[in-house]
C-alpha cells in the first residue's frame, strides 16, 4: 500500500530495456507502409465480438468517417448500440434485416429469405464505397446455418470490395474458408461468465 | 448461388430443433435473476480488448447511463474514441492519466506516479457511484509492470465498489488473482494480424 521506494538500479535497467523496446518497435512500424481496407473477423465463443466491432464503428465515427451496419441476426437485446449510433445522424446507415434469433422464429425459409435480403443490402453498401467500415454483424451465424453459401461471400469480398473499404464480420464459428481470406482475425474466448452464477443479462452491459 | 429449393423435411426438422433450443434457452434465462455490478476483464494478446470495452461504454451511453473512463496508459493512437465520447457531453467522464506507453517514456518513477494518480482517480469514481460503468483501460499493463500492487486493487474492488457499479478492466496479462475475483473474463486471441503482411495502423481502424 506504500509508495514504492526509489530504486535507481531497477529504474536504470528499466530505462535501458524500454529504450531497446522502443527502438525495435519504431523499426517495425517503419516497415508498415501499406494502407488498405481490411477484412476483419471477430469470432469465438466469448463475449465482445459484436461489441468490439461496435467499438471500431464508434472510433471511425469519432473521426467523422461514415459507417454502415448490417445486422444479419436481430437480437432482441441490442438497443444500446442503436441509440448511441443514432447520435451520429447521417454518418451512420443502420440496416437491421435479421428476423430474430433462429430459435425464436423456428421458420427456416423465412430466415433464408431474410439472410438473402441482408446480404444483397450488404453488397450494395460495400460496392457503393461511401462507408469507411461496413459491419456485417453476425454474418457467421447465417453462414453456419447455410442460409447463405460461404463461397458466394468470399467471391464477392475478394473481387468486388473497393480496396479502401474495411469490412468487419462477427459471429461464432467463422468458416475456415472465410478466415483464409481475412486480414485480421480475433477469437474471443470465454474464461468466466456470470450466467454460471445466476446473474441475468443487464441493461447497458449485455444489451 | 441459386436460392435454396424449399425442402419441407429439412425445414420441419429445423423448426423442431429450434423449438427445443428455444425451450432450453427460455428455461435457462428464467433462472438468471441476480442483478449486480460486474467486474469484467478483457485480456489476451489479440485485438479488441479496449475496443470491446468502449463498445460497452457506448451501449450504456445509448441507454443514457453515465460512464467514466480512466486510461492508465495513454496511447498516442486512440483519438477516435475520445472524439466519439465527447458527443455524449456530460454523460461521460474521461480521465487520461497515463503518460504514454512505457517504452516511449523510459522513466519508471514517472510511470509509477502516473499509475498511482490514475488509480486514486479510479477509486474516487467507483466509490462515487454516479457511473453505470467505470472503465479502467489498460490497468492490467500497469499491474504487470508492478506500478501498482495488485492486492490493493483487489481489496478495493471486493470491499469498496458499490454493488450496482460495473467495472471493466482491460489489458493483456491480467493477473490470476484479479481473474479470480472477476465475474466475466474474456480472452482475445490473435489468429491473424495484418502487421505480418506489412499493413500499417490505419486511422479509424487502429486509432
Amino acid at each position: 500500500m506504500t509508495d514504492e521506494p526509489a530504486a535507481p538500479d531497477i529504474d536504470a535497467r528499466h530505462a535501458e530495456k524500454m529504450k531497446k523496446k522502443k527502438a525495435v518497435r519504431d523499426k517495425i512500424l517503419a516497415t508498415k507502409t501499406v494502407e488498405k481496407g481490411l477484412i476483419i473477423i471477430h469470432t469465438g465463443k466469448g463475449k465482445g465480438k459484436s461489441t468490439a466491432a461496435f467499438g471500431m464503428v464508434f472510433r471511425s465515427l469519432g473521426h467523422g468517417f461514415p459507417v454502415a451496419v448490417v445486422q444479419f441476426v436481430k437480437g432482441a437485446w441490442e438497443t444500446g448500440e442503436r441509440f448511441a449510433l443514432e447520435r451520429f445522424g447521417d454518418l451512420v446507415s443502420i440496416n437491421t434485416l435479421g428476423e430474430g434469433f433462429t430459435w425464436e422464429t423456428q421458420d427456416r425459409q423465412r430466415d433464408i429469405a431474410a439472410a438473402r435480403h441482408a446480404w444483397e443490402t450488404a453488397k450494395d453498401l460495400i460496392r457503393g464505397g461511401a462507408h469507411h467500415i461496413v459491419l456485417l454483424d453476425e454474418l457467421n451465424i447465417v453462414l453456419r446455418y447455410d442460409y447463405l453459401p460461404v463461397q458466394e461471400v468470399i467471391d464477392f469480398l475478394t473481387t468486388e470490395k473497393p480496396t479502401y473499404v474495411h469490412v468487419v464480420i462477427t459471429g461464432r464459428n467463422a468458416p475456415d474458408a472465410l478466415i483464409e481470406i481475412a486480414d485480421l482475425v480475433t477469437e474471443m474466448e470465454m474464461i468466466k461468465h456470470p450466467f454460471r452464477s445466476g446473474v441475468k443479462a443487464q441493461k447497458g452491459i449485455e444489451f
